[in-house]
């Protein structure tokens, strides 16, 4: 399984970041693997069709938000904490306090 | 010129929230705001159409992030930050600390 695209913690913006939290269903993903760390796609039941659960993982990986690491024949998936932080301090922090 | 319709603070939500603020113009439009207190519409020079502008205003105003108050022939624009702290603690400033 292919290592997937992930933007540079310097070329994450604002507006794709808060679009991609705009969403019940992804802030509902994001809340889980705050509380829950890494796990895999199949871990985070989202009660969506599996179609539209990839697109709510893509959204995420590709506005920064969370990092897709290969592992066998899944991926894992985590928040990029560090990085969200360094970028927009007190943003995550205050989503995830609101979800 | 009548008064416009505003969502009560209970009733905010914080996809809509995020997704008035997921666009650059009104960022800039929020950036405005916060920078300069209550500015009637003219005053804050979207460089976009008029219609484009009224478009943003509406956005703003439907996820409860800004107050438009009829004076005379405009309306005056603030921001409704004691609404979005006691509903999202922290997020318009960690938003306005970004942007």
């Amino acid at each position: 399984m292919r290592t997937r695209n992930h933007p540079a913690a310097a070329d994450l913006t604002l507006p794709q970041v808060l679009h991609a939290l705009s969403d019940p269903v992804r802030l509902g993903l994001v809340r889980k693997l705050a509380d829950g760390g890494e796990q895999p796609c199949n871990a985070l039941d989202l009660a969506v069709a599996k179609s539209t659960a990839s697109h709510h993982f893509r959204v995420l990986r590709e506005a920064g938000i969370i990092l897709q690491r290969p592992e066998g024949t899944q991926f894992m998936n985590s928040l990029r904490r560090e990085d969200l932080e360094a970028r927009f301090p007190g943003l995550l922090e205050a989503v995830l306090r609101a979800v």
